[in-house]
């Protein structure tokens, strides 16, 4: 909307400050979309667990759910393939300068522990909201945090220092393959902080 | 309830007739939680995916789902990781004598045929519930009678010959690891028909 003396007004989620708001499982959902149109990867959000009680049979193939309740997640929100390997991470964004532990539950924590130990790839990708910097965090580092450090918070300072800095892109916006290219198939890690 | 004469009149869920009317889902997922318990494997179900469009706040950590619909799945209903191998899998009953290649999803068809294309394992599990009879058909058979035959049913005598029969047990229910073991690990194969 133009404003008298070319002021233009945007609504509020329409301002831009670099990626300040963007949304992490929009950018996610749309880097899945292309690495599996670009067959790079097959790497899907799982649907949200839910337990349904009622559901309306409108007609034989519409169906309409009433009544469902939220479950607490057992498993992390993303899993699939690349390059052979079983791949599966969750992902969080804060407004923190840290990253609150229980903000990731106890099941999920416990399932990345049996992914590592059966061979698979888990991992955890942060977005510091305000701090604009998104982070690959090796989940056997989450689990050495967790066992040799009373904090219940994981400070910014060691996600710069020991994980792996995922910078926006255009496309795919947030590209965290390169990062496992790097951690497990020789690639280059070109985002050095 | 007893009735005069000592006859025990059951009610119709509860007709035993060998496995008859068990339900191949509650078996498989069983199955995977022994699996799970016993660290053989980590295999889930994935959630009905469902759009969601009212959720009553109850209070904070109490939210109703009010309505919703179910959407079309675009991927198989069960992945993990087994021995470091990505595993993906479609389960269906079928009272028929023949499997209709229509039960399963395009997508799922193409999802599988993905899944084999970056090196994952992909198949069915197939119950004809009035034969008594388990199968586990590998995705690239599916994909193969798909291009090289016109019927649209997949016929019990082509399981018989092709797939690979499931024997029923008590724990796990459905033992189909028993299959892959065989077919990627150099593991035995003990229920040949």
């Amino acid at each position: 909307m133009k404003y008298p003396g070319g002021v233009v007004k945007l609504k509020n989620n329409n301002i831009i400050y670099g990626n300040r708001g963007m949304n992490l499982e929009a950018d996610l959902n749309s880097t899945c979309s292309y690495y599996l149109e670009t067959n790079k990867a097959v790497i899907y959000k799982k649907p949200t667990p839910i337990t349904i009680n009622k559901v309306d049979y409108v007609s034989r193939v519409d169906a309409v759910i009433k009544e469902a309740h939220f479950n607490t997640p057992s498993t992390t929100d993303y899993n699939g393939i690349y390059k052979g390997k079983y791949i599966d991470f969750e992902a969080k964004e804060t407004k923190l300068n840290s990253f609150p532990i229980r903000n990731i539950h106890l099941h999920q924590i416990k399932h990345l522990q049996k992914i590592v130990m059966h061979g698979g790839i888990g991992f955890l990708i942060i977005r510091f909201t305000l701090l604009n910097e998104t982070y690959y965090l090796k989940a056997e580092d989450l689990f050495e945090f967790i066992e040799s450090e009373k904090r219940v918070s994981i400070p910014i300072s060691y996600f710069r220092e020991k994980a792996f800095l995922i910078k926006d892109k255009y496309n795919p916006r947030c590209d965290f393959l390169k990062i496992i290219d790097y951690l497990y198939f020789g690639g280059k890690y070109e985002w050095k902080t």
